[in-house]
């Protein structure tokens, strides 16, 4: 499971060759590029990472040091084009697509998920700069590009995680700049030793309360101001969590610190969800990174750890057994199958940033999927090395409980399961009247049409997910009743596309063919338990309270 | 979810009245005893596991330390009759049901599991000496009860985990006493500061390696012998694990160690077997345990915390949105059902130990479903309840990323899902001609002809897991192609028991009827998917090497 497996699954991805063609790439110069980050990945961020887990980070002086090796591997990245590849070159970037810098980063995620925390902000950052701040972009871009400095998402507060419309943190216009003032929590790299400047995309209150989400706006608030002193920015506390150990996640407060706004008042939301958009596609590449480092491990641990067989023999690798060989099945599956997930993702993205509506509207269809079922099969696979593993997955000695602690933030932050759910279910269907279903539908029937293998089950599943879907949208059950509902259809989805992605497993390779019949095999009862979810009784959820 | 829940599902067990009355408790009293017990679960072990898990274990000197309170915590466990209560009174115990210890330490085990690992193990040893060696009983059984002295169970080396057949560790007869050497690994607290004394139970080779599984023998080694010296046992070190870091797992090397022989030569399995049948009970109580405590945190955290709601009026409880309500009842009656589970589990047992041998069938049927799903019901659940904590849940300040870890281990010790799967496949299906099936089949349909709500329905899945089972049975499929099937028939056996457990629920509360409904529409999907696992195309199984 490496580098020649997402090389595989890039070439069969619809709208690839396309963009390789547009940035004059040849097929072998993509493997070679990806072979080569994930050689980046595996020589330089595994070991740092695993270090990184025990060491954790810690405050001094009020100041955050990060483990060894941080720095100089970030300043590696920003050297190596990796920190901004899908930028405009006129800003440091390297024009490439944003699906090569996806397919790229599997490599990297799944080494150093944690670590990787600070590019994905800082890349996400750079675009949404370049988007709404071009002069501002001009002198910040760059330096972000090259990973001299660095920048963070603000948005949560105390009482403000999921429900934006509350937050509190208000800015004050000062004529030439702003002044925040508020507290902001669950900040990845809110503080670092890594690089010279951190600038902090920061969402506050210009309107009044009551107006909720229409209230806000979002300012670039430097740690650092450009005379050289420090801004009034905070260091609170770092967390202490189950994983991402090798992330600090701040609590920053905010006392009357200078800041710049970033497009116009008021419509901070819309502003910043360019950079959420990367960095939800950034959490499906976490998940699929570690879903791939989980099922290498398994596969390994299995063929090398003698147990069982004959007792008159020598004991034999445990792959021999047919229950082992069936959970790697499961796993190596899965993550595959996340690596298409996100490569497909990432196109769409790609597509729609060139301007193709269709493209737009798949993307919005795809993006919730990504991120949560890569956060779920990350959890999954990584269980279930700990799983193949036995005992020895339980300790320490081994990275499978890394990767199962990691693993479990995915499914929570930029945005829960429950919200994705949510705005799968209502902004991706009823409200847009089923345009983003249509658009997935068609791009997957056409891609049906020229009959790859398992092409009849997977039209036959992607037909039974239409009809599910229609019937949402023609029901007349109150909102609460189609909320209760909105975890089971976001299911739906992903068997749906599931059963798309895994016809193009079977083109790969051989054991891609096995994949592919057993995923497609299971989409259908996958399906059965998410229409059995949408069918739910609603009292019952109003009996739950 | 507290001791009311275990109570009324405990009144609703078919058989628990008859054991009830046997030694002479009214509902009230049980009721009562449940509440106490739960209290000290809540009072004296919760508080202590929590700065346990922060503390962990450590060795100095060669010799192991426990967190703070264990030492006092065992002793309160012994004085109140918990460390055995299901002991005949003549060896120190109150001669209970093993019913209502499992029911009692649901309590204990959801507070404080990594510490109950001993007090499981020092029980299960001293019904296991009561069997194998009276003699030994007589002056080992009381101390055991009391929690003056505790017990450990050695059977995993280095070499031999699931291959129990490969065990080296071995037994030299000396006349008077065998001296045994080897290397034992796993070994729950295999050394500690709590008790005088430590009696390993402890799996030795008296016969040829060729001989397999029938030349072991089950010895008890004292940590410190009669005459007060210390025995040849050396702790070479604990692991570091992903969780149970109040619990420690300790590589022991045995030097030559003095031992008396338990049972007969060449029987140490069977003699053990009574020994590791309480043992897996108790994981089911361990998942249990820790699937109220998710459940309820979860509740209490959906109850208190402020989110959402219309932005112009202040926000509500996250118990009003649709979707954590679905959460919610997924988690609830998910931990109901374990309870159920386990109580069934352990009517069952009390019914052998009495001598009724459809009960003892049943038992076989039950104790790997209780097992297995004791513990991921647990995983499930601890996760369910991270994930409506939202990132809260993912900080160690709140216990719920604590189940996650300790749960984690549940489906791996004491015979890992694998082996559960094949066991309840091969032994408890093929090989004992559908006997325990029909047991189960029997005693579950009549419970359902007195038509409790739900029955139709739970009637239903009864039948097709039935169907299943007997084309299992008359299958002439390859063993191997039957092995890649056991997974899938232990799910679609506890699909089944989940349908018919499911009845019970609803017969304790408003909000029992509830999750009834809510367990029973979903049985059938988990009973589709099971099916559809042993529908699986075997090529795929070979191939997958």
């Amino acid at each position: 499971m490496d580098a020649g497996l997402i090389a595989g699954l890039l070439s069969v991805t619809p709208g690839w060759a396309g963009l390789e063609e547009t940035i004059g790439l040849e097929p072998d110069d993509t493997a070679m590029i990806l072979a080569e980050a994930w050689r980046l990945g595996e020589d330089l961020l595994d070991p740092m990472a695993a270090r990184a887990d025990e060491e954790g980070c810690r405050i001094e002086n009020g100041r955050l040091l990060t483990p060894e090796g941080y720095a100089e591997a970030f300043a590696r990245l920003g050297a190596d084009g990796w920190l901004a590849a899908d930028l405009p070159e006129s800003v440091g970037g390297q024009g490439l697509p944003t699906t090569l810098h996806a397919a790229a980063s599997l490599g990297f995620e799944g080494a150093a998920m944690p670590f990787m925390m600070l590019a994905g902000s800082t890349r996400a950052a750079a675009h949404c700069l370049l988007a709404a701040a071009p002069d501002l972009a001009e002198s910040w871009a760059p330096k972000l590009a090259s990973g001299e400095w660095a920048a963070t998402i603000c948005i949560s507060e105390p009482d403000a995680g999921s429900d934006v419309g509350r937050i509190r943190a208000k800015a004050e216009d000062r004529g030439d700049h702003w002044r925040i003032t508020g507290q902001k929590c669950w900040i990845s790299f809110g503080d670092q030793d890594m690089t010279s400047r951190i600038g902090h995309l920061c969402l506050a209150r210009t309107g009044a309360p009551q107006e909720g989400t229409r209230g806000l706006t979002l300012f670039l608030v430097p740690d650092v101001l450009d005379d050289g002193s420090r801004n009034a920015i905070r260091l609170e506390r770092i967390e202490e969590k189950l994983g991402l150990h090798g992330s600090p996640t701040c609590v920053l407060s905010f006392e009357g610190a200078e800041a710049q706004m970033l497009g116009e008042a008021g419509r901070g939301l819309p502003t910043l969800f360019r950079m959420i958009e990367l960095m939800r596609l950034q959490t499906g590449c976490q998940g699929a990174g570690i879903a791939l480092r989980s099922a290498a491990l398994a596969r390994r641990y299995a063929a090398e750890r003698l147990q069982g067989g004959r007792p008159d023999a020598p004991p034999v690798p445990i792959l021999a057994h047919p229950d082992v060989r069936r959970q790697l099945l499961d796993i190596e599956s899965r993550a595959a199958l996340l690596v298409a997930l996100v490569l497909e993702a990432a196109v769409a993205a790609d597509q729609a940033r060139a301007g193709d509506p269709a493209a737009e509207l798949r993307q919005a269809f795809l993006l919730p999927l990504a991120k949560n079922f890569g956060g779920e099969g990350a959890f999954e696979t990584a269980s279930g090395a700990v799983q193949v593993l036995g005992g020895a997955g339980y300790t320490r000695e081994w990275p499978a409980e890394r990767y199962l602690r990691d693993a479990r933030i995915i499914t929570i932050y930029e945005g829960t399961t429950g919200m994705q759910a949510q705005d799968f279910l209502v902004r991706r269907l009823l409200k847009d009247g089923g345009q983003s279903l249509g658009a997935f539908l068609q791009a997957a029937r056409a891609e049906l049409a020229e009959a790859p293998p398992g092409a009849e089950q997977a039209t036959a599943i992607l037909d039974r997910f239409e009809a599910l879907a229609r019937r949402l949208m023609a029901s007349d059950a109150s909102m609460a009743e189609r909320l209760g509902q909105a975890d089971g259809y976001l299911r739906a989805g992903y068997a749906a596309l599931t059963a798309l992605l895994a016809t193009r497993l079977a083109r790969v390779s051989d054991r891609g063919a096995a994949w592919a019949r057993y995923r497609l095999h299971f989409a259908d009862a996958e399906l059965y338990a998410a229409e059995t979810a949408c069918a739910l009784a609603p009292d019952l959820l109003a009996e739950a309270g």
